[in-house]
This record gives structure tokens, C-alpha cells and sequence, in this order.
């Protein structure tokens, strides 16, 4: 199959790890730059870095983030996942990409969706009552930037510069995506490949019917952990757990029970954690559900120890994406 | 003397050359970052970036270009120059330079000013005879921010991120700068060191009226080229021309005639545009009047053949900083 496989970071980070390591921002935001340096060693796709406002990440801001990976690197593409676009000016988020692009001889990418989390909202002042209407007239913007109006400086080598759809699972985001003929990518983390398959669907009706037949694209981020073994892979527990669980009392988060985490493993089920053999077999089983065209997978989560997400992508790079490329489509 | 030594660049672009070169956005970008690289193999402090938002230079957002500066270096310090605050929100300018100043292990500077065109209150759609009012406002946010208030990730490796007030001449900014107590950088693009020295007298009484005597600090930013004889310094002048010439009829700038340029060049005029000794002549001539901390020497300006920026560039670093750290105070 032609798939385009690649890695994402969301720089989720605690005081403490769960194997009792303490963490700052400076190590993980320097952790996320070698990790986009050794995905493109390693001949993977794309970096995705995330924008989050809350002492629960290291990264607010993922522009300088990918501008450092881009000096730092030849071929691998570089991307917001996501740009939280209703708190910012679409102008300046319009700037600030197009000079990554330049940066990076044409590497750049928008993807841009909701926050998960509430905290931008209040951090910028922008009602989170009126997202709808807000992010619809930003995103009406930034379309009209990428295509000349106003004319703003640099002009990124890509033209017009790739701006994708995140969307977590709202049908409104998903058919907005396809009308607008824009690229989607959907959150799998949750549900099943028969539940992506009925968004996929919404996508590619409405985005035909609009007249994008030929321009729709599907990206699926999951999270995901290539381990040597079913046990290494299973021990990954502890870390799931901390990465999803409410922070505050009362905060957002879901507490995965280890039943849930195991469920979660299975074929049809989300979690890309397993060996190579079997993370290949489930994407292989969700490209029979749904034909996606991009893979961007969550790499270091919940505190996973820098070695073993190194060895993690490596496995990706070099089992997992051969596997899923040589597959017939 | 004790003064910290560094270059600027300002992207400035035309689409060709006074000698005949085509340029492009992204081939004044790269060259950019070479010269950051470049200024930091070289032992110079420090390098700025300014932010334009016209076709006639090549940036417009700096956090970017500083951060694939910072992956390639290690010991330059890194700053906008200026940042045009008034039109931008203070929370993405404050996560922005704190995201860099991770990036680069502390090496971030915010400075702010007024943009010397009118480009960018039209395009961000901020009201040009509101901008004294709307400054004050953001300055105010962004000290804040420095502060702690709202809190913002990533926290910068410096408390507080160093923040610079960069003033064309105007007494006022030069007052504000003074009562804040934060550091000041002057142009010194028309005049004579007695014309600064009325704008360090004015800065430094207001500074020490306000009790902040201990941390006042003046840096200069000039016009510069280091040339290997007399008789390149003069050839430089086609290309000083262009750089300042209005680019649009009735548009901003100056015809600098080669009469102004030579006499830009004296002892008591801004130009430090000569020989090493010429340039080390004048920069002691202006430490005697006004007791400068910083210089940030505009180095790439006019479609300057890169190699000859480079040779000036480690003129700075190789002749005239020495012989001015070697002088008595």
C-alpha cells in the first residue's frame, strides 16, 4: 500500500514519571527534537508536535519545536498536531508555518483542530461557547492567507502550504473537512475500525459531493508502542495509565483500567501497542476498514523512558512500515 | 571595556540585486541562518532577527529562524529585533521566546518596538493612531507574563526571559524604557554620539528617578560592514543606496546620496562602515560619549555578497571586538 507513516509527540509530561524519574520541560522539549531527528534517520514520514496550555505539557508553541528538528534534518515532513486554531491569528499561525516551510525547503504542515482541553479558552479569552463559530471564521482566514489574501511574507515553497483537519470524532468537524476538500486526519482512540469507517464515509460523501473527489485524504493517529515482545508490550501499562488519567480532581482524563488496556490491544480495538507483528496486523486490518492514505502515531507517551521509545520508532521505521508498504492495497 | 558584540539582520530583499542576483525568500533565510551559525563560530554574543511584514524583506516571524539558529549553535544569545509587539497577542510572543529559550538552553532575548513601517498595523488590523495606547497595554501583559502571570508553558530556563525596549530616537520610549527599568537599545542610524547621549542621559535619570539604577543597560544597533580596505568600504555604497531607497513611489526610506554615505562615515556620524580601524575608531569615539553595554551591528543589508558579509562578519569578531575588549573603560 502507499501510506505515508509517521510519528507525533503531544509532550505530555509530569513532575515525576511512574519508574520514578523526574522530568522538566527542557528535557522533554530537547527529547522531542532527537526524536524528530532519529524519525528522519530512520527514514520515517512526518512529525507531528502538539500544542497544549497546561503545566501537563512542554509544548505550547510547536512552530520554533519543528524549526529546530527542520535545521536539524533532510527529508522527514513537519506538522502541528494540532494547531488549536480558534485561539490564535490566523495570520500570524499563517507566517509562523510558511516560515517553517522555508526553513525546511518546503517540509511544512497545518493541521489544525479543538483543543481537548479547555485551558487555551481561558488562557487567550476566547469564549470556548462560541468555538464553532470562531474557529469556522479563522479557518475561512487562514484559507484565504494560503491562497494569497492578504499577501503575506514568506511565501512558503509549498504552495499552497498543507493544512489538514483534526478532528476527534465529531461528525460536523469530519463533513466540514471533506466540503472544504480539505485533508482529514481522525483520533482513533476509541471505538472501532467500523466506527472510523462510518466518519471515513461522512468524509468521503460529502467531500464528493462537493466536487474534492480527487483531493480527500485520511490520516488515523493512534497511540502506539513497537515492543521487542508481548511482555515489554504489556508492561507499557503503568505508563498508559499515567498519560490518560485526570490530573486535578475533577480534571479531564479517563482512568484505563489494565482490563481496558488489554481490551484496548485487540484487533479491532485502538491501541497500536504491541509487537511489530502485531501493531502490522491491526493496521493492515484498519487499511481493509477504511483505505487511510497517512499514519501518525503517538510515539513517547505517559513517560515511556527515551530508549525504549527510540527503539519503539526504530521498530516502526524498520519492520512495521516495510510490512504495511509491501502488503497489497 | 566590558560590552557585549553582536550582529543583526533585518532579511531585507530585493528581487534582484544592485549587482545584477536574483534572490528569493527562502535563499535570504538560509543565509540567515548561515550567518547566526557563522557569528557564533566566530565568538560574536549575539544575533537579532527583525520582523517586517512587506515583500521587501524575507521574515516576518524571527522565533522560527532563531530556533534553527539555536539547533546549529551553542553559545549565541538569540533576539527579535524588534518584535512588533502592538500587534500581536503578548502570550504568544511570551510562549514563543520561552519555547526558544528552551530550545537553546536559555539563550532567548524578547526585544520590542515600534515597527519603523506601517505594513504590519494594516495587515493585523490594529489601529496606527491608537499605537502609543495599545504598546503601553501589551508591554504591561507581557511584563506580566515575564512574572508569572497568567502562568504560560513552557516556563523559560531564564527568570525572567530578558526583555529589551528598542527605540528609534523617541524620547518617550526612551523615558518608558527608564522607568521600567529594562534595558534599552538605540538606533543610531542619523545624528551623533552627542545626539545619544541626550537619549542615555534622559533613560539613565528616568531609570535611576524610578529607583532601577542597578539594572539599566544601553546597546547601540548600527549599520555595519568591516571592510578589508578603504576602497571596499566606499564600493559598498550602490548597495546602501538600494537598502534604503523608498521602494514604491511616495513608499518609506531615503535616497542616501554618495555624498551623505561618505560623510555617514566620519567620526562624529553612525556609518560604521570602513576598515577595522575605522570602525574601532568610531565604536570607541561612541563608548566615551554615551558608555554603551551592547552593540547589535546591522551586518547583511543591501544585497551584500554573502562572502563579503561573512569576511566582515569575522572582521568584527576577529579585529574590532578584541581591540575594543581590550580598551580601558
Amino acid at each position: 500500500m502507499s501510506v505515508e507513516i509517521g510519528i507525533a509527540s503531544l509532550s505530555d509530561r509530569q513532575p515525576c514519571t511512574v519508574d520514578g524519574r523526574p522530568t522538566t520541560e527542557a528535557g522533554r522539549t530537547a527529547e522531542i527534537i532527537e526524536l524528530g531527528v532519529q524519525a528522519d534517520r530512520a527514514g520515517l514520514d512526518l512529525i507531528g508536535v502538539g500544542e497544549h496550555h497546561s503545566r501537563d505539557f512542554a509544548v505550547s508553541s510547536p512552530a520554533p519545536i519543528l524549526a529546530a528538528i527542520a535545521a536539524r534534518t533532510g527529508r522527514i515532513r513537519l506538522t502541528s498536531a494540532v494547531t488549536v486554531l480558534s485561539v490564535h491569528d490566523p495570520i500570524r499561525v499563517h507566517q509562523d508555518f510558511a516560515t517553517l516551510d522555508v526553513i525546511s525547503g518546503g517540509r511544512a504542515e497545518i493541521t489544525v483542530g479543538r483543543s481537548a482541553y479547555p485551558e487555551p479558552f481561558a488562557l487567550f479569552g476566547v469564549d470556548i461557547n462560541r468555538y464553532e463559530e470562531i474557529f469556522a471564521a479563522k479557518l475561512e482566514s487562514l484559507l484565504r492567507l494560503r491562497s494569497g489574501s492578504p499577501e503575506t511574507v514568506p511565501h512558503p515553497v509549498q504552495d499552497p502550504l498543507p493544512l489538514w483537519i483534526g478532528a476527534g470524532g465529531s461528525p460536523a468537524s469530519v463533513a466540514r473537512a471533506g466540503a472544504l476538500g480539505l485533508p482529514l486526519i481522525l483520533g482513533y482512540l476509541g471505538g472501532s475500525p467500523d466506527h472510523l469507517r462510518r466518519l471515513t464515509d461522512l468524509y468521503r460523501a460529502t467531500g464528493e459531493q462537493a466536487g474534492h473527489g480527487d483531493r480527500l485524504r485520511v490520516g488515523v493517529a493512534a497511540h502506539y508502542f513497537g515492543a521487542a515482545s508481548e511482555h515489554e508490550a504489556a508492561a507499557t501499562y503503568p505508563h498508559y495509565h499515567d498519560f490518560l488519567r485526570p490530573k486535578s480532581p475533577g480534571g479531564g482524563g479517563f482512568v484505563v483500567s489494565e482490563q481496558a488496556f488489554t481490551e484496548g490491544r485487540t484487533l479491532d480495538r485502538p491501541l497500536m501497542i504491541g509487537t511489530s507483528e502485531q501493531v502490522t496486523e491491526k493496521l493492515l486490518h484498519l487499511h481493509q476498514a477504511i483505505g487511510y492514505d497517512r499514519l501518525q502515531l503517538l510515539a513517547d507517551w505517559g513517560g515511556l523512558p527515551q530508549s525504549q521509545v527510540h527503539d519503539s520508532v526504530h521498530r516502526l521505521a524498520g519492520e512495521i512500515a516495510p510490512a504495511l508498504r509491501e502488503s497489497a492495497d
